[in-house]
């Protein structure tokens, strides 16, 4: 389970716990600015009961590019339609192959089966690494990279949300008993841990709980306008 | 570059410096027992006036599964023959692929056209992920993976070592005017950095420069046998 204390991966991770999965969590400390999501994903990772969760620091910072590991400010919206389909400056480059490389070392490590990982080409941030392709492409890759992909036992990239709506993954993790208020999704946090509310990642939030009718459980740093 | 000090990443960067790329190093600290690679590494790189040499800390110690990275001992063999083709406790899961994918994230961030890495099909490890086809399958899914791939702009996955003996490897350096004594190929090396002699690299090694009629700078901690 790639375990990042968001919506999606802690939906997807009730996903594989209601498929009665035995869970190892893994989360990166990657010089994001915002390691409030990794006292989320700890969180969510014991309210699961995973049998192991790994947190791996690895530096991306010292690669840079992007506005989530460097100074670069976080584009702010007041609108969710102001999200274009171009891919943003919070793009880390090589992010998800980067984290799902870890997670299929981990797999063959530990002898498992699968890799969950929360992805969806719906409600997204544009980024290219969460697109289909790109995971039937990781998917061949990892096939041959390995001694368990030699063997013929491929470890299955599961991405259970590809096709949902956040509106749709939210309404799923209710049914599942999944407490949305122990997860974060913003890129720029008040020091508190408070969620700015104007981020792609807290616009693309609110708008997925109104559009699911589920009262919105998080924490803002500000009054929020009543549209989004 | 993918640079590890050995004689293949090494010979690989010598090519890449001789078709006057502007050269960008990568090397790991990954909890490996051998950290006397990381020395060779980076003189490697000062010899090639290399614009940046970056060490990244990743901690595959805390992933595991393989003698390169536990306490399991390294395997020991008296006659290169003895290197079977099966797929050796030092194989670390998805090693290539986590170097790969922080190569293709440097690349992407410092706007570089290729990855140099030193793989080999011929006188190898039997690792899975020193394969083309699995070379190939890395670039497919990096292409999709970036955002330099999603504008058309492919980061070429660069191997000019896949089809060569270690013997050639090594004439393919001395022509270019490496000089090996700096680098490091030795799995278990003594205290003080001199190599075993009989592990599977060192004896690919040593095999090598008998091949290629080469003197071996290599300093071993034993007297070797003369027929390896």
């Amino acid at each position: 389970m790639l375990c990042s204390g968001g919506i999606d991966s802690t939906t997807a991770l009730a996903i594989a716990h209601s498929k009665q999965f035995e869970l190892y969590c893994l989360s990166f400390s990657y010089g994001q600015r915002h390691a409030v999501e990794l006292q989320a994903a700890t969180q969510v990772a014991e309210t699961f009961n995973a049998h192991e969760h790994l947190v791996l620091d690895i530096a991306l910072d010292r690669i840079g590019a992007s506005a989530l590991t460097t100074n670069t400010p976080v584009p702010q919206h007041t609108n969710a339609a102001d999200v274009t389909d171009d891919i943003p400056t919070t793009y880390v480059p090589a992010r998800n192959t980067i984290f799902l490389s870890y997670a299929l070392a981990l797999a063959e490590a530990r002898e498992c089966s699968a890799i969950f990982i929360g992805v969806t080409a719906v409600d997204y941030s544009g980024y290219p690494d969460c697109r289909p392709a790109y995971i039937e492409a990781f998917q061949c890759m990892a096939d041959l990279a390995t001694r368990t992909g030699v063997e013929g036992r491929s470890i299955k990239i599961k991405t259970p949300l590809i096709s949902l709506t956040k509106a749709e993954i939210i309404a799923t993790g209710i049914k599942l008993g999944v407490d949305y208020s122990i997860t974060h999704s913003c890129y720029d946090p008040s020091p508190d841990g408070a969620a700015c509310g104007t981020c792609d990642s807290c616009l693309l939030r609110r708008k997925g709980f109104i559009a699911a009718g589920v009262p919105d459980p998080t924490r803002y740093a500000h009054p929020l306008q009543s549209k989004t």
